[in-house]
């Protein structure tokens, strides 16, 4: 897989560059534990799609504004908010690992991650006044509470055994799907198109985004700690049930089997139990129909400059093993 | 100073019944918790002196705008945006009591807490993209990281005996001044007045927001529990000195005395070291200073219509033991 990563990084290069840049160089606050996690969290890495999605949405139009200061000021605001969900839900789930380095939770405690949280929110907040359309910003803060929604309905729907798909793929929705559909919604908007065109770019870019939190509730079951920068079956360890675990509970005699395994903390068995059950092929199906989705949106737009692109984004997070 | 409260209530009643009845209609998540939070923070209470704050100074223009739903729909974001920084105050502070109830930590648990913390911001900005001015946004929004860095600084010193008088009020400055001095002067901005009038709006808000801090933290040294809704000396059994302490911790010896009793848990004795020393009264004395700096910026209003209700605020605030 190292290849395709290759390939993303090489051809998006000078826009990562550009956003990183911006980021680091917007070290500011006056309280340092604040400027700390900022630089830390943004050299931890990570692929940066949502900010992608935006840019690439951005320059939609052949009568494109050039990649401006604004536009890369709105892409690294949806970078800063996401890091601030994540540190939340690293408080939540008392997870101790980030991408593979350390989580903020882990870094500097839990109530100066709560701090370091908000802060973020703020800061991309402040950026998104600064630089985005009337419009979008109506769009983006009317979405944004249905993110803490999706974060909340997880914590809540931890050890429940009577969850149901379509519970999930809701959470999913709101969690993850909301975000990147935001970013391609506002980019297309900033690009000068109508509502009416820029929806599409909505739709891909929920899609894009369930089928992706999809796949990572899945690469948490089969990836090992390398790839992923966190140990396996941590979500089934937290007691967050995701995909193949829940058609798995709509079996009840599997269900009671796997109700002892979670009591006898008897992790690799249910590993096991998921395999043999063909689960993880049935959750993989959903995924795919969910890229399958993504990818009729982009018939819309086969004309548009950022079309390749969105096209490229698509098959790479398709292909992702990590 | 039930007959403070008393005319206080009288006074601004339709404004305040407005407020409320706007939040309690407004409440429309797909997340029972974050409707229940919403509902049970609103109906417990507390002066709403931000949101007044707002109100008044956006009639103060002779000309002015009738009180619109645009205003209060503001002025709501405002108490919810203070809300939510309580909501998280609580969870970083343990506090199982907020204005005489059980705090949302209390009430739903730390993580769930977390959320609606994060729930109730992004519902504030919402309603501030929605409503408020391009010059009111821009400044409210450079001002929202600095409160968090002041929760932030406020956690970080706990326990720390060397806070300086002049950290401290600067923490108080960013944890409470700027909200008041943000709500009096987008009000203004609202009204149409000019930014050089503004800044007279923001400097007597900043003011009255810093004596009302001090005042607090003193009336958390002197209260009662039934007159301020949590137990007396919480600060000081929660490592966090206020302006009496840290104006005795100056003193060396005393200092040592302090540390002493802090370890034995003996917080009676400290009481008693803080008045036997004249501390609260040093206190009482700077937190005078403030509510004498608000009081010079009603000068610069004493012609708007809003003069005489924002002179009312000040006195009933410097009034106030609960």
């Amino acid at each position: 897989m190292t290849s395709i990563n290759h390939e993303f990084e090489t051809r998006f290069k000078l826009w990562l560059d550009e956003l990183d840049k911006f980021i680091n160089n917007n070290i500011t606050s006056t309280e340092p534990v604040f400027n700390q996690a900022q630089s830390r969290l943004i050299n931890a890495g990570g692929k940066r799609i949502r900010s992608l999605l935006f840019l690439i949405s951005s320059q939609a139009d052949r009568n494109r504004e050039e990649l401006s200061n604004r536009l890369i000021e709105i892409a690294a605001a949806i970078e800063i908010l996401h890091m601030a969900t994540l540190v939340h839900d690293d408080i939540a789930d008392q997870a101790r690992l980030r991408r593979g380095e350390p989580s903020a939770l882990d870094e500097f405690g839990s109530e100066p991650a709560l701090f370091i949280g908000d802060y973020f929110l703020s800061k991309a907040y402040h950026l998104f006044f600064k630089n985005l359309s009337a419009e979008s910003l109506k769009f983006l803060s009317s979405k944004l509470p249905e993110i803490c929604a999706g974060q909340m309905s997880e914590f809540k729907n931890r050890y429940n055994y009577d969850i149901t798909v379509r519970d999930y793929l809701k959470q999913v929705r709101r969690k993850t799907g909301l975000l990147f559909g935001v970013a391609s919604y506002t980019g297309a908007i900033e690009a000068g198109f109508s509502k009416a065109s820029s929806v599409h770019y909505y739709r891909y870019g929920l899609a894009l985004g369930m089928a992706f939190q999809i796949q990572d509730d899945l690469l948490d079951i089969l990836g090992d700690t390398e790839t992923m920068g966190k140990p396996p079956l941590q979500d089934i360890r937290q007691g967050i049930y995701t995909l193949p675990v829940i058609l798995l509970l709509e079996d009840n005699e599997l269900k009671v089997r796997f109700i002892r395994l979670i009591e006898s903390e008897s992790y690799l068995k249910i590993l096991e139990l998921l395999e043999n059950n063909q689960y993880l092929n049935q959750a993989r199906k959903i995924e795919e129909q969910y890229f399958k989705r993504a990818a009729a949106e982009l018939d819309y737009f086969v004309d548009d400059p950022a079309g390749d692109d969105l096209e490229f984004i698509l098959n790479c997070q398709n292909n992702r093993r990590e």
